[in-house]
């Protein structure tokens, strides 16, 4: 089958990779559509260590598994786990001591023909929600982990730095939960998506200092979180959505004397998120910036790197 | 009056400052010991610019104020507040946007024979608690905000890093939960005075990576920090209790992918220390390394710089 293989930060086409075949706790899915997201850019990098296929958003259909899923639609969350680690046993499986990650840790990841993936991780695609709205299921999962981690309220001022696919998918969410919004980028056009729905915006050096009890960093970068912690009443809460190129340096003395809250915030509940898509609460049609072949992956890499490029999908069958 | 002034990172010992006179919200208070503390140390090397009297852990007696409190041997509170701003008005004084902060924040401290602070930072001090223990009323304060912030249960597997002052104190605070607890530090002595109380330590290098739930950093290098991160479990809490030279690096990524939340913590409830102190919950005496008078105060803060070295009293009137 194809691929997108990643091998000492060389991805490339490959035509000649094996079909995968599942054990018996797995299926095999055929994928339908994949999203390049910015953690596949980093791997891409080498910020992180990986052989393989990548990919880990994805849409597909069951070929072989268990017959309640074979024919489905399905969406799979990435974290294979052990289920006997202390993680696995206090229902905190995405911390799996063991896990492999699909595309990003030991595992062949979705830019492929087809991949595997335990049977418990798969969940059924309502049948009135499009495959390339589907594919957002796993970034908008990760969103919803906000909530899982911080109680949030009509009374709390919220800021969201970065207008770029995860803070689109991060905003919309928040808006859901009817506390007072402002997401703020450097991007017009993508803003405007959000004033589209009714959420406010604004430009990066509009924030006021001291202003927000919880802020999300979604850029990525140490600019983003400067202006998300400045942003933060004492007492605020920090939340880091966005994995970092290298260390950041910050001001520690301050978040001692503003007694200030970082917490970091990955994985989220997929089926949340289906329900979200399925009943069009969130809208990530306007993310989709453009869709290419298997065969065109890298130039469709290429593009996804781009400044100012949103969601760019694979079509692979 | 005599006190320690710093001025341009100069500290001097001064014989002819004003008694202050108290506006009528205010009491005068004649101090009867103070305690030197790593804020002073910071202050004098110039982190955090300050101009007039250092000093923030006293015991006095009151000379001026209301009836009530005239004669009676007092602690304080170190944060003068405004009472009007959003932080007073929602029970958060010590984060007050207009407060000024004793011997830190434009604001005249304990090291002198008098300072004044408001009539509602005052706390009588119960006839059985010693002055020169009354003296940590407010770093045990500082300790207990940590369970203020985060619940803590006898389930929970709980490092200290840092063998120091604030790290005794922290030790002995977070022991009373009844926790699982390890202190770690390098000094074999100080770490004695814990196990005589029956509190687990260890060395610092014999820490297990990803084993604890909790991990309270008091000893305000990067090295500490180090030691508390790795320790953490995935989803674990970092607390932040001492303050920085200056940044720290810090790999954000990784508080992402475990999910971690790290918390910075500073000034507590006096009323629960004070209580700690009078019922012997808590024990201070080991900590006291030596007491100078006021006119000997140049000298009791080139000692206290010196590593190993616990709290030194300045014993005032
Ligand atoms: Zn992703
Ligand atoms: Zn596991
Ligand atoms: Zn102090
Ligand atoms: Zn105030």
């Amino acid at each position: 089958m194809k691929g997108l293989w990643l091998e000492n930060n060389q991805l490339q086409l490959r035509t000649d990779i094996s079909i995968p075949e599942p054990p018996s706790t797995e299926a095999l899915v055929r994928v339908l559509y994949a999203g390049i997201c910015n953690t596949d850019l980093e791997l891409k990098r080498g910020y992180y260590s990986y052989t393989g296929i990548l990919g880990h958003e994805f849409v597909g259909v069951v070929e072989q598994g268990p017959e309640y899923l074979v024919n489905q639609r399905v969406v799979g969350e990435i974290n294979a786990v052990c289920g006997h680690c202390r993680f696995c046993r206090t229902g905190q499986p995405t911390h799996c001591e063991n896990r492999t990650v699909l595309g990003i840790v030991n595992r062949h990841g979705a830019f492929a023909d087809y991949l595997c993936l335990p049977v418990e991780n798969l969940h059924p695609v309502p049948d009135n929600v499009p495959s390339e709205v589907a594919t957002f299921t796993e970034p908008l999962a990760a969103a919803l982990e906000i909530q899982q981690q911080v109680a949030l309220g009509v009374n709390d001022r919220v800021l969201v730095v970065g207008d770029g696919k995860l803070g689109q998918l991060v905003a919309q969410t928040l808006a859901l939960t009817g506390c007072e919004l402002l997401v703020v980028g450097r991007h017009r056009e993508k803003l405007a998506n959000l004033e589209a729905r009714g959420i406010k915006t604004g430009l990066a050096e509009a924030v006021t200092d001291r202003a927000f009890d919880i802020s999300v960093e979604c850029t990525g970068n140490p600019e983003g979180f400067a202006i998300a912690r400045r942003a933060l009443r004492p007492r605020g809460t920090l939340v880091l959505k966005s994995t970092y190129a290298g260390n950041i340096s910050i001001d520690a003395s301050s978040l001692v004397v503003d007694e200030i809250t970082l917490i970091g915030s990955r994985c989220g509940p997929f089926p949340a998120a289906l329900q979200l898509l399925a009943t069009g609460q969130v809208d990530v049609q306007p993310l989709i910036h453009a869709r290419y072949p298997l065969s065109e992956g890298l130039f469709a890499f290429e593009l996804a790197q781009r400044r100012g490029v949103l969601k760019v999908l694979l079509e692979i069958s």
